[in-house]
């Protein structure tokens, strides 16, 4: 595909962010293509739905992998009318997307009051460790079943 | 709350993850607790619900918010039976949690093949950018309206 391709359905995105303000919704949706087919549109639906992982990117992954059937998602391109935040960036990863398209930025983001570019740059969560054996345990249970489904 | 108080919950997130290979899923669990109650449980679903981001502690936010009407767990501890890969750190970011106990980590995680520690350390993804100016003035008018919910 050439940059008019990759415009339009980034375009696309934008139009499902509007989508997403008029609904009184966050401004921010997303599109995943593949082999210039539409698979999936979707947009932010934290505060209607009380999921805060419910961001334009993360619902258009869950869309598209109903649609395919499939928890993989290699070969898919994602438009997204705002950079991934680094929780959809992950998401993008665990769903073997490789390719993003986006338009507004973190720093457009941080402007509005979003705190992608905060998550980039800090932790403000507490991580604390206790090891019990039984956690590994159950690891290897799994490793060592005959059915398992690695990704 | 005391260390012991921190395991005892923590085992009840390694009880899940078993839970979770039993049923032919991944070994994790996790658990979300406020003021002492367990709000909700939950583990890895990837596989049966063909949902890439439906890791333990997302799974189990999703679950606590819905309980609790909330897109906000603020004042929630968060206990998984592994360390959190990078999209559910962010993911318990977004939600408001600052507080997590977990036992395996993500070396653990890297040993039973799970891509958590590539994930922290490489970025497998091509990040383009095509700058629309509709996506700007679609944020802006979010941000101008007056019913928006900041989070």
């Amino acid at each position: 595909m050439n940059n008019k391709d990759h415009a339009y359905y980034l375009k696309l995105a934008v139009e499902e962010s509007l989508k997403s303000v008029e609904s009184g919704s966050s401004p921010f949706g997303a599109v995943i293509v593949k082999d210039g087919e539409v698979i999936a549109t979707d947009h932010n639906r934290v505060v209607p739905n009380n999921d805060p992982t419910a961001h334009a990117e993360v619902m258009c992954i869950r869309s598209a992998c109903q649609k395919l059937q499939t928890f993989d998602l290699s070969g898919c391109v994602l438009y997204t009318s705002c950079e991934p935040c680094p929780m959809c960036l992950n998401a993008i990863k665990w769903a073997n997307i490789r390719e993003i398209w986006y338009s507004s930025d973190r720093h457009d983001a941080d402007h509005i009051g979003f705190r992608d570019n905060t998550f980039y740059e800090s932790d403000p969560v507490q991580l604390n460790r206790i090891v019990l054996s039984e956690s590994n345990e159950v690891m290897k249970k799994w490793f060592d079943s005959k059915n398992k489904k690695p990704y």
